[in-house]
């Protein structure tokens, strides 16, 4: 089969479903890799430009907006984020999946930008077991937790957005439906389909 | 989660690219299950109504017919066969999948009668390969299996009317992937989104 693009995977769900988990198993797949976000706060020690972030003054960064050059992007404690699209798109043309692990409304921007992503929604088993999970935390007073729940039980009712749903109630049994699902993207026939019969025609 | 209902798999592709192989192996999931065909024909010894097929009269047939209650059906020999709509449905109302294995024009029958079906096409690695396989079996003169590698060229041109293929080069990979499938389509948002979300919203 001639050599692919890769796809943008899109992990979100609400806070405490545990993307960090799944997307660190899923990223041990040399054919996936995070996307880099741009950012205009400085480094920090050890980190790499290109590699953790992209490094912008705040110049650079609306440059980039005007351009509408971000899937996503979001101002957080004075500082700007976002995910340069050219950049993504760079990796998918290499043949790379690109993962990007990202909270709920980002989510919804990039789908907006770029409708071809795979969106897949983590949710809890429960929202009782979500609420234990962040009280395991132990950084959060109850008021910030029922926010949170409450958050949750909003972000859930948007769920129709999203392409697949994975419930989380097993780390590995999630991870391995995530692949499920990215194995099976990969083996959709429509975009496809001129390559394939291409192939055997030439025969 | 709530109970779901079962989803029917076509699975289909050019003759000797091992569909009956790959379905031997998903049936062994006790989740999936064969459609069971009609037909005009009579029980063969140890055959049992209701199991191998739905023996029945060529007026009976004819009746199911006029119903418009075949997914597809065809003559062959002087006899009838076909995939009845209201015994698939009710094996998908009990949560089973039900798996049709089934040569590409019946396929593309049943995707018109049925739209939400799950298209999966099988490929051989390659025509050449196809070609060794049709020789081993020993029982086909050059000139039919000429003939059949003609026919399997102008199938996989109609490769996009399915969801998905599976190039069938190593036979576990194929399931492999094959399952992927399955797991990934259970995993779909839209349809069930309502069902999702209650169960959250009721907590």
């Amino acid at each position: 089969m001639s050599r692919k693009e890769g796809k943008l995977y899109v992990i979100t769900g609400p806070s405490g479903t545990g993307k960090g988990s799944i997307c660190t198993e899923i990223l041990k797949d040399v054919n996936n890799e995070f996307s880099v976000s741009m950012t205009t706060r400085d480094a920090r020690e050890g980190e790499v430009h290109g590699k953790d972030y992209y490094f912008v003054t705040e110049d650079e960064f609306r440059d980039n907006i005007e351009k509408g050059n971000f899937l996503e992007h979001a101002s957080v404690f004075d500082h700007l984020y976002g995910t340069p699209k050219d950049m993504v798109e760079k990796q998918m043309a290499k043949g790379r999946n690109v993962i990007l692990d990202i909270d709920v409304q980002g989510a919804l921007q990039v789908k907006t930008a770029m409708p071809e992503a795979i969106m897949i929604f983590l949710l809890p088993p429960s929202l009782e077991e979500l609420r234990t999970r962040l009280e395991k935390r132990g950084t959060e007073d109850p008021e910030i937790i029922e926010k949170r729940l409450s958050k949750a039980l909003d972000e859930i009712r948007l769920i129709g957005e999203y392409d697949y749903y994975v419930v989380n109630d097993d780390l590995e049994r999630a991870v391995t439906e995530v692949k499920s699902i990215m194995t099976a993207e990969e083996l959709r026939v429509p975009e496809k389909v001129k390559d394939i019969i291409k192939r055997y025609e030439k025969e």
